[in-house]
């Protein structure tokens, strides 16, 4: 019997073995393919330089549209298809201005996603700093007519920077609703950067609530927000100008953009994989999120190119309008839900093509120990990918996620060191981007892919 | 029993769970100092854009060495000192040349670590191009005369770019003698570069064998290396013309820079942490290493800030001439050896300024498996750092851990993706450093140093 149990344990081994060796040469493959033959970069050249920036309803959202369509169909998928998608289009306007009036020391401003404009000949008004909006409530009535300048400082010491921006982001969005319910006229909100001394301003949506005044609401670069806090500590009664063109210019019929490979065995199984295709109206959208997209496409090239054949329908997928509206991760929910498909997993990469450093993964606790017992050796030491850890899914799975609540899903963690220092600025540009970490990348999300394809089925619910 | 058995446990949970407390507690602060008042990058900014590169045995590289031992004066060290160290010198003179003689066709091209000059007037022969040293057997005396290239593409398939450099490097060193020795007049080697499109040659060291001639030895970069093996195909007769002016220029007096913070419980136990302070003679030696010299400065600093009182005396060595002759390493342990010093641990930072991700450790297994079980929690999911694997010590500390096979030692690893782009060229200058990712690496090396100096003694041997 001890024979029998051993030999047993030993076939069970080899066979276990064998399959993680499988594993482990597939990756090998897919790392060197990425590395040798990755188009990733390239593409993110022509998506960054030659189309550029693309807000949701712009004429350029529409050209990466038709763009991407074009890169899908030369890749042998099954289908490739537009899925209509309306959405609101904010424009800037002309550039902002902002100074303080005595000095006319100027100040680095953007109008947040969403803001109203100032009236024509701009406004000109009295501050009121606080750190935090609550802190407004010991002001009572001293904040009608004024300026309320949030000026809170990021909290450098977390590595994990995304955290630190999260402190701080709601900020951003409650602040002009807030503002202009205690009679203040306009919102000025500094920058949410990783960086004390950066001189840009970052934009990022903010919102309005019905019923109560909309008004003007702008983000200031740290640096200008420390030398405007310095100015109203000499001189608390000094006013700034501020001037912006930027409104809601009404709907725009546009589109997500979905490429599908057919699974050879389970075909009504769904794995989506993407991210948005959308950017902000500043820079190039090179790390948000021309590298998840581009990146996404490349895993997806590489499995092509290694002549693998899926089991389930992998779905490529680029979402239109995560800036300023999700209404394509919506709109793609409804239909999936419509239609009543089995959306088995979900990978989506919306933080950048830095050196990728793992996933978060929302998923039962016995599915998250499988994959961290499974998966996560397979990447730890040869490929310096590590962190599988339980986490939020990226914006998009996260809005359609809520029709498909078991679906396991990925969001692609890359390391988070430089991210929030170009996030949603004029630095955001091509020159960022490492080619031998965005292939890096491309080579971990096409290794999950694989795996995520491999084994979906045999993983504990 | 059981009462007391449980009991017991209870208790030694609280101790074990309160130290482990103590030491999350303490690390949060050292990543929080680092981060809001870290002056590695301030530091690196003046070393490389006031000072800038410094080869062993140049007035730049006293220079460093009289600035640094200032930086150490200007903290509460015990003691801050020069050490005597003679080194070679070797000049690269004025710019190289290289040319395809019949197209003039410039190939970009650095005279390695150690060449010898051309004649003055440069030599032009025909070129023997080969992937593999060993592959010039089958040439036989068809190398007399002859300009010898070994065009050996980078694996870029590994993450792990340091495998890839090693699995080419010894080419790089052995090739003149070797090419000599079949009659060779001048050997080119494809650089080092982890890039197949970068056009700057990368340098780094070679060598010369007593009794062989010396030849002149030359790197190539990759794309110039790729116009050339293009053009031997169209004429395997093409000839090159080379031309440099490098030579030894006799052995000058400079120094390793030392500063020691005394201990508190066993100031006879030394913990050494340091880097090299000499760069190659190009760019500006950020990343090569600025950022190791200045991290590691900046780690005690962390800890001096926090008022932490070691227990072992931690030593601080900036070593001289790691790059071309390890003269300062060498020293540093002929001292230590001859005080009949004991040195417990040694921690080395000499791979870049990038995201740091763990430390290669030399140590027994039960040592390395303690720290993966006692600190690696420590540092893996808030602050990303999760590499503790066995490995090399870094160069510097290899050299003179030869007299110190007992010591324990740790060798910084930060993400190495981007660092064979720029090693060993122009390129490797202050604007590729990022001020997070190096504050962040500096903060792992406090915490590391602090662990090491609150808990080696309870380590396993």
């Amino acid at each position: 019997m001890k024979k029998i149990c051993l030999s047993l344990f030993a076939v069970c081994c080899i066979i276990g073995s064998s399959k993680a060796q499988q594993d482990a040469g597939m990756m090998d493959q897919i790392y060197r393919t990425s590395f040798e033959e990755g188009l990733a970069y390239d593409n993110l050249r022509y998506l960054t330089k030659d189309i550029g920036n693309r807000i949701a309803g712009s004429t350029k959202a529409e050209e990466a549209v038709i763009w991407s369509k074009g890169l899908m169909e030369a890749m042998p998928f099954d289908k490739v298809y537009l899925q209509d998608v309306e959405v609101p289009f904010w424009d800037r306007g002309k550039k902002e201005e902002a100074y303080i009036e005595s000095s006319k020391t100027s100040l680095k401003v953007l109008a947040l996603g969403g803001s109203v404009s100032t009236p024509k000949e701009g406004i000109s008004a009295e501050v009121i700093e606080v750190e935090f909006l609550a802190d407004l409530k010991k002001y009572g009535d001293a904040v009608r007519g004024k300026i309320v300048f949030v000026n809170k400082p990021w909290d450098e010491s977390m590595v994990e920077t995304g955290v630190a921006y999260g402190l701080n982001s709601s900020q951003r969005s409650r602040g002009p609703a807030e503002v202009a319910k205690l009679g203040g006229i306009a919102y000025l909100f500094r920058s949410l950067s990783s960086s004390p001394d950066d001189d840009y301003p970052h934009t990022g949506g903010t919102r309005y609530v019905e019923g109560i005044d909309s008004i003007p609401a702008l983000a200031i670069s740290a640096k200008s927000a420390q030398r405007l806090s310095e100015e109203l500590k000499k001189n608390a009664h000094l006013k700034v100008f501020l001037k912006n063109e930027s409104a809601w210019k009404g709907i725009v019929k546009t589109h997500n953009v979905i490429a599908e490979w057919k699974g050879s065995e389970k075909p009504e199984e769904i794995i989506t994989i993407g991210g948005h295709i959308d950017s902000w109206d500043l820079g190039e959208g090179a790390h948000d999120n021309g590298t998840g997209t581009m990146g996404t496409l490349d895993a997806i090239r590489t499995l092509m190119r290694l002549g693998y054949k899926p089991k389930h329908t992998i779905r490529l997928v680029f979402y239109m309008n995560e800036e300023n509206g999700v209404q394509g991760s919506l709109k793609y929910g409804e239909i999936a839900k419509s239609k009543g498909e089995q959306i088995v997993a979900a990978i989506e990469s919306d933080a950048g093509g830095f050196s990728p450093r793992g996933f978060d993964i929302k998923s039962s606790a016995e599915a998250l120990h499988w994959i961290q017992t499974q998966w996560k050796p397979l990447f730890e030491e040869k490929f310096w990918v590590s962190r599988f850890l339980q986490g939020s899914p990226g914006v998009d799975s996260g809005i359609w996620g809520q029709y498909f609540p078991n679906t396991v899903m990925f969001n692609f963690r890359p390391d988070p060191h430089r991210y929030f220092d170009i996030h949603h600025t004029e630095k955001d540009v091509f020159e960022a981007v490492d080619r031998r970490e965005l292939q890096s990348g491309v080579a971990a999300l096409a290794s999950l892919l694989y795996l995520v394809d491999q084994q979906i089925n045999q993983m504990p619910k």
